[in-house]
């Protein structure tokens, strides 16, 4: 599809390294699933000669919209829908042993199918255009992205209780090679969740595939306790002692981290993926986040999974990760709307190694979100980029679109679904457990 | 106008002294401003004899659909909405002295007026029916809510830089005395802006009038040291010790209190209103509301205004009410879904004196609002209320009505006014201080 977009706020970066945006008011052209012209249009018949002309598929009137790039979801398990709203108000702990892991030890590949389409249309909703997602049968899950023309970079959950390195190893052939949209990295579950056999296996699996790693890590108190009681050692110093990081990777919460850890995440040049409305609702705590920024650390943001947030919503996560840090280190001037909205979109797609969809600029990928700035929440107009990370809310979100398609509009889905359909699906599979 | 609700889901309190709700299947009847009828429409026709008949202004099929009571935004300063996303990142002090008042000291009528009128299209637009709103010229604010349809409750902002005892009394029976939408309780700004002789007038006059009066209490820690540095009493035993509470009323914020503090308040059966966002946002701390709810103290929710938050939404606070106080009591199991729902409902209505707008039943005010549940973000339905306050966002709004008035539905405001038209205001009325 050869798609135009016209009369549009663009919102990119000019500067990554000082997070600085720019506004540019024009046009943004998008042919097959790359974006090929970002301008004010008065260029585009030297940049690309004979273009204007052709037939263009849509042409969208962007008057009082907002293209920005889609938010990457960089830590999330999507098929946890069907737990929404069933087991809250809990520890972590009694949380995952007593409400949780019975109920996904029934879950069919069917299902998780099935569950993670709702999930993704909550995503489209939420102007997030991938997700770096943990869960059972990442075949699995990846197929349902691809089907409804989502992306996706899945990771391994292997633990004790299911899964091994042979088959994370399969897993990751099979989800790099299903299609453009997919990618595999390796990761597991959590130190916590994983023996040292199996934590050595996937050490080693990594340096074999030249993979980053990804696992849950120090979310908890308690956790980096009973690590530093079995191993002597935080997560992350226990983890890099086995060799984990030598191709990069990261921590999904990173909640609770001493000096040691901040040295290893920033030689090893670690993301720190905050989860901020999940560490509040189950109590977990709130990340050093200013911290992080001051080190040079990367931070990308994600939801978590449905079953502990309890929904998917970017904009919340945002204007958390950017309030908490300020009351966390008593000081309202720290962690600004610019370094929020960069850790939401460049610095998730850089952690899921999606480097082509970082930003709005010729060559990348049209993975793009369009905000509608004609509301109030979004007027007036004094900085749109506080007004996205403080004020702006799913209502906003026009327009998703992934790889160049298409996926949501106007409160409608283009996923090849019937949304009712998904709906009585996940309500059957959680009835079937009660 | 008459309109009947059919199909519907119907969200009401069960038992208000244990927060239990009830989720009646069928019908809600609406004539004038006043429910007629709430039930699964068998026992219609003996209940109101004649009235099925009636002919309908509109039916309106709720298929799918939630019909709850309105919430109430029960902390505000509403026409701030012009400073939006323009002095972000600074803590209160600094913000308040050298950004906010400075510009607010060069709004005119007209501009309060304009710009009261953006405020409450965002309140519609996030399930709010009436708002308890402390700002410049009341009677001009409560007008902004009579010409749109909204109802407000107005006090105070009286301080030493500006209004008067007078001139409160004033207004007290300008905006009472305006419209049935339209109410005020007697209030001002704050201990640390406002002289002891002020405030010996305002108790006097909350005396005179039988009122309640609420203030800006204990929002920040510096606030309080400088209260007790002042007078060697807190700002709860301050102003308890100068009589203002003989008629009740409470505080906003109310972050840093004392035991005796929690003690006057649950004496004068007070109300604490939490602003969660601003709060964090401003670097101000997390208040203890686990503490209140133990005490038998009523919680009510604000959003404070969009200068501080910076939106204008109940989900966001109702979110943040419950997981921030999980996180600060390391306790995931306290405070729950239905706790918050009621103090975003009912106990901002009862702290707004609004008895009738505080659930859905016969004989109450028809403030309701109709969430659409299917959208990804509330399925499945294993738990309507949880859903609704750890899941729930604006783009589930499909209609707000006040006094029985649709004024929202669809994305579509019907309040008299252009909203472009509004948002060209606010952007000319920052426009000019730049």
């Amino acid at each position: 599809m050869n798609i135009r977009f016209y009369n549009a706020k663009i919102l990119c970066l000019k500067d990554a390294a000082t997070r600085t945006y720019q506004c540019i008011e024009g046009e943004l052209w998008v042919r097959g699933d790359e974006i090929v012209y970002v301008g004010d249009g008065s260029d585009a018949e030297r940049v690309l000669p004979g273009q204007a002309a052709l037939s263009w598929d849509r042409e969208i009137d962007a008057t009082g919209k907002l293209l920005l790039a889609g938010f990457k979801n960089a830590h999330t398990h999507t098929a946890m829908t069907f737990l929404r709203s069933y087991a809250d108000d809990l520890p972590l702990q009694s949380w995952l042993h007593e409400q949780v892991f019975p109920r996904e030890g029934q879950l069919t590949e069917d299902d998780v199918y099935w569950l993670n389409i709702l999930g993704i249309m909550e995503y489209l909703t939420s102007g997030i255009t991938s997700n770096f997602d943990m869960y059972f049968f990442p075949p699995v899950d990846a197929k349902a992205s691809v089907d409804t023309g989502f992306r996706t970079v899945q990771t391994s959950g292997l633990n004790n209780f299911g899964g091994s390195v042979e088959l994370m190893e399969e897993n990751y052939h099979i989800v790099n090679e299903m299609s453009d949209l997919t990618s595999f990295i390796v990761g597991f579950h959590a130190e916590y969740t994983t023996s040292m056999e199996l934590m050595e296996g996937v050490a080693a699996l990594a340096q074999k595939l030249k993979s980053p790693v990804y696992m849950h890590n120090s979310e908890t108190k308690l956790e980096v306790e009973e690590c530093l009681q079995r191993y002597g050692k935080t997560p992350t110093q226990l983890t890099e002692a086995l060799g984990m990081y030598e191709y990069g990777g990261g921590g999904y919460h990173c909640v609770w981290m001493d000096d040691t850890d901040f040295e290893i995440f920033k030689k090893r040049n670690l993301t720190a993926v905050t989860n901020p409305a999940s560490n509040l609702k189950l109590a977990s705590g709130v990340a050093p986040i200013h911290r992080y920024l001051q080190e040079g650390i990367s931070v990308a943001i994600g939801t978590d999974g449905p079953a502990s947030n309890n929904c998917l919503d970017m904009f919340r996560e945002m204007f958390l990760t950017t309030a908490l840090a300020k009351v966390r280190e008593n000081d309202a001037a720290v962690v600004g709307a610019n370094e929020v909205l960069y850790m939401a979109t460049s610095a998730g797609a850089h952690a899921m190694g999606l480097p082509d969809c970082d930003d709005l600029a010729v060559g990348k990928k049209a993975d793009l979100i369009m905000i509608d700035l004609m509301q109030p929440n979004m007027q007036p107009e004094n900085n749109l980029v506080k007004n996205l990370v403080y004020s702006g809310s799913k209502q906003n979100v026009a327009l998703t679109m992934v790889n160049g398609r298409i996926l949501y509009e106007n409160g409608k889905f283009d996923i090849g679904f019937d949304p009712n359909e998904i709906y009585a699906k996940a309500n059957a599979i959680i009835g079937r457990m009660k």
